[in-house]
């Protein structure tokens, strides 16, 4: 991954140009970034993979994706040479709680966790202050692990907002409501004149998405459920929300209404194209059905189902039936990490051994997953999940050459069952790069990880002084 | 990870002894290397972890174990300063086939593997080249990921001999045995002279455990397996086997010997102290119960078992039933990867989902399958597995500034849940640094890596040219 001088470059444009390998003439084409000599996971309508490939960017967006020779063609002042690597969509983390960073391996391995440790939690931490810090360390972590765009719900959100921007990550990003008081709300439900706030002021960034985030069916009543799908039909905004995930929201929901989580939310008016349902677990072939008919998107979250013990969502149904399913981590008291490089494996093998079948769920259609199905996931499939000319240039280059990397027969065979996220070695967001041959430059890491070690410090000190 | 100047260390060793926290005089016990200020994780018989302390280490055992002040007792030309990281005993591999990294990523997602991709492939490409150059990757890849200790079996086993030393690992290295020729043996069965010849040579080695590894109870008759047996007895070799892994297996025995796989080698004379059994995934209650009064150990490979669909061994409760039982990754064409923390994950969440529990199989029981249960599983427990005095030196340094790991509440969780093998960052086998900072220091790493391409770029072209 190295800087071509431009001599080089010019002089290799020439050549290639020379030999008839292009069809423009000499004259070049202005561009701003070209990444070249990679093996391009297109993700485009035929799935293309070019081996030896090239992308040129042009602002914030794609302008060309092809063979390497394409780039004689044009002209940018920043070349980067991605011999060797992978160059894929960035992945899309379609559910997380990023400021949760803060509480990660607190709760492991017990029973009852949201009621015992994560809601106590968050009653005594969570501050603007730990959301901040929270959240920076989370968008590190992606950045790193190559995910370019996520969608997060928790509180102060507008924290998350700022965090986000500094970060250069794209998000959708959703203001918790539900009827309690929360860390951010005195009253229960306060959370609805927040989110809405949070909308008014956050629309139209290029980057952020802002959206609704009710908690989910059991801890936000009927009636404020409706306000909510009203609101986002007004303002046509987003909503996301844990759907069909646990057992006593199954069972209540069946008790009071005598319906799924899926046809409830329906019921409500908010099963529509701007709903993003997270986990889904325990919904059922005609909830599946729902889902499609009303273009709702599904977050994937594999690790954290099954680290909670909770069961493998039908994911491999959803995706064969042309649902709108990506991948997702949870947040990190769930799922631990926040990159999709380590939701990949699991997805494919633990579906494998749910179905008894070593077939189901290639690696081809998990790395689709990653991307464009993350895309579809949010609706932003018009505009990033694949390297097309006209979208955005969201991207990342997988380096390839970590021992387990080697050899490099299959590309997704690679990603899925032999990447880590420490293999991401640039990621580029709107056309920026965010990181370059692993150096962060848009957050300060020390600074962020030092910030980090003083607020867990502040945590566990508090829980050795015996905190509930 | 900094060498400290002595001075600074002496001074050092002189505070501490001066503030009493050291028993002895200031007279120092001479030492070769010591490794301080880390989180150590000892694996002793109280399981302690001890939040900042240290390793000492003379030749190739441990001198000592205890907080860091103790190290001011000794005096070592080498001090690692691991302050901050982990330090824990090297992780167990309890079983793989190195050599075959040439093939990995070839044959996933796949049905029918074993006979329409593994054997074929090996009977093309299989050669002292390909299994020396397979090792050497293998063995990189281990180092790297913070393997210590490794039971392998394939063909050229003295090739993979050849390349342990040369990487400075300890294995339990075993020769294949099977009922038809083999890349190493013209004639079926070539393999058992191939097996005492090599044990022969390496018996007595301080690093090598040579074995016999018959393939499978459905490769290798009963008339075999029992010369085997008795071979085994009549030089206290191990045996390492493949067992109750396939359908095909548990129905032919059913129906041949109206026995399961554990059964039919008990009834052989196969299973007592010296065999070691991978996989296991269809075992009974009673099956559990026998191996267990025999003593032998077993082989857990998660990732590889979940991959190829066949089912959820019930590692769980041969280890809660006391049973030697460690970690494996298996084959790189089954699990692709060669690293034990990649298992831990799977091993800790796999579990819960299969026994809908989130409470079992909690980190610190993955962790201890990974170091003392692999040294249990391998017989070797009263040498390796644990970080104590008299025991050999062969442990790892884990990083964890990475941005994953932050914050460090529980060592376990940690490790389970966030970890990367890229975090190893130093692995001493045998007193012997063998990396440090991520640098290897027996192998030349860029040498391995161009020689698998060559080899690699070779059967790829075959493929292309049409290997069935």
């Amino acid at each position: 991954m190295r800087l071509l001088a431009r001599p080089v470059f010019l002089l290799a444009a020439l050549l290639a140009a020379a030999a008839g390998a292009v069809a423009q003439s000499p004259a070049v084409i202005p561009a701003d970034l070209i990444v070249t000599r990679a093996r391009v996971i297109t993700m485009n309508a035929a799935r293309e993979v070019i081996d030896d490939g090239a992308v040129v960017i042009r602002g914030e967006k794609i302008l060309a994706v092809g063979p390497a020779a394409i780039a004689a063609a044009y002209s940018a002042p920043r070349t980067i040479d991605a011999r060797g690597g992978i160059v894929m969509p960035g992945m899309v983390n379609t559910h997380t709680h990023i400021p949760m960073t803060v509480f990660r391996g607190l709760g492991d391995d017990v029973p009852d966790r949201l009621r015992r440790f994560i809601f106590p939690l968050e009653k005594s931490f969570v501050t603007r202050e730990v959301v901040a810090g929270g959240a920076l360390l989370g968008l590190l972590e992606m950045i790193e692990g190559g995910v370019t765009t996520f969608a997060n719900m928790y509180y102060f959100e507008d924290e998350v907002a700022r965090a986000t921007k500094q970060a250069g990550l794209r998000a959708v990003l959703g203001q918790t409501i539900l009827n309690f008081p929360a860390p951010d709300s005195p009253e229960p439900y306060g959370g609805l004149a927040l989110a809405k706030k949070f909308i008014a002021e956050h629309r139209g960034d290029p980057l952020i998405t802002p959206a609704f985030a009710p908690h989910a069916p059991y801890t936000v009543d009927a009636v404020h459920l409706r306000l909510i799908a009203e609101a986002s039909a007004a303002l046509d905004a987003p909503v996301m929300i844990h759907l069909a995930e646990m057992t006593e929201e199954m069972t209540s929901l069946r008790k009071d209404h005598n319906m799924t989580p899926v046809e409830y939310l329906d019921s409500l008016g908010l099963l529509n194209r701007r709903l993003l349902a997270a986990h889904c677990i325990f919904v059922t072939d005609s909830d599946i059905a729902l889902l499609k008919a009303r273009d709702a998107g599904v977050a994937h979250a594999m690790v954290a189902n099954i680290k909670s013990a909770k069961g493998v969502a039908p994911a491999l149904k959803m995706f064969n039936d042309g649902l709108r399913v990506g991948l997702a981590t949870d947040g990190p008291m769930s799922g631990n990490t926040l990159d999709i490089v380590g939701q990949l494996g699991y997805v494919a093998k633990v579906h494998k051994l749910d179905r008894k079948d070593r077939n189901v769920m290639p690696a081809a259609a998990v790395v689709e997953m990653a991307t464009l199905g993350g895309a579809r996931a949010l609706h932003l499939e018009d505009k990033i999940g694949s390297l097309e000319p006209g979208k955005l240039a969201d991207l990342v280059i997988v380096d390839t050459d970590s021992t387990a990397m080697l050899p490099l027969y299959d590309v997704y065979s690679a990603l899925v069952y032999a990447a880590s996220p420490r293999d991401i070695r640039t990621t580029i967001v709107h056309g920026r790069i965010l990181m370059e041959d692993r150096v962060v430059k848009t957050l300060d890491a020390p600074a962020v990880k030092a910030k980090m070690r003083v607020l867990s410090a502040r945590i566990n000190a508090a829980i050795a002084a015996g905190l509930k």
